[in-house]
């Protein structure tokens, strides 16, 4: 995998896919999946994501302050839905899912090698969590598969159905507005 | 358009489509792009999204507690890119752009007829407005427009590049965890 600035959290992020999360405490890890989430800010690149008291990886996220947010691709689209219908309070994921990891450098989450990109994060803001379980992390450092040929993402209709990525649009030369972002 | 419950406000923004967002104040309307937004709860269903000062937008959401955020088709593509690239400062962006609108019933803000979908939204909480410029809304009403054709939705990378909705992956029955969601 290879490191690319921090800072580029929002060309991953603002598409919105869905994503996997990984958290780690004393030894013990757990990956959720996650469908409510978004850029706040650009600099210092800051998350929004919603890990309500209903899911496993809720009380990790606090007591820790760290986490990987992880962009599966459709490759993994299956294992993504499997993920989120069961809990770490009572399965080893990692395992059951045959889920390959990767010490990160920063945080004590794990990255997810078949993912197509990896954020370490560290929680910036726990203020919001009390009232909207919104969570706001920095991105810190990113990773990403570059040599792998599946690299559509997915996008999760909220009911278990997704779209896939499909064609893209280059508008770059008519945006002229951000053209000063990082 | 056809009006769905406020309640399938996940549907379209889990998803994590660029939208558009309609402002009005005293006669007059505004129009803006917005990539920072995401689905905070679903019911009440709470919606939140970045629109910062240097938005024209912004000081009319604050006064007026109300505005519209509309789904572009890729149709739009390129009309999308433009209305982010000037200001309802200095531009009457309905005019230049040839939006058609029809009035919202709740709201001031006006629906974009050319768009997949509509939300009627109220700010519900303001109170991250000053630091993080993030409005907490609240979904009231959906309109949708079920005729159209071109159906596909896009996703910005953030530099002006998109990707746009490909094939849809069906793993609803997969899914158990949430089928009581409305």
């Amino acid at each position: 995998m290879k490191e690319i600035s921090a800072s580029q959290a929002y060309r991953l992020l603002e598409p919105g896919p869905i994503v996997l999360v990984t958290t780690s405490l004393e030894g013990t890890q757990n990956v959720m999946t996650m469908g409510f989430h978004m850029m706040i800010q650009h600099a210092p690149p800051l998350i929004g994501c919603v890990i309500g008291p209903w899911d496993f990886s809720h009380r990790t996220l606090k007591k820790t302050g760290e986490c990987v947010i992880a962009i599966p691709g459709v490759d993994l689209a299956e294992t993504v839905v499997d993920i989120g219908n069961c809990s770490g309070d009572t399965v080893d994921k990692f395992e059951r899912f045959s889920l390959r990891t990767r010490p990160a450098k920063d945080v004590a989450a794990p990255l997810l090698v078949d993912c197509l990109a990896n954020i370490e994060c560290r929680v910036a803001d726990p203020g919001l969590v009390d009232r909207y379980n919104l969570f706001i992390l920095e991105a810190k450092r990113i990773w990403i598969d570059e040599t792998r040929k599946e690299r559509r993402a997915m996008h999760h209709s909220g009911d278990g159905s997704f779209t896939v990525d499909g064609g893209t649009l280059d508008l770059r030369k008519r945006m002229v507005k951000w053209r000063h972002l990082p």
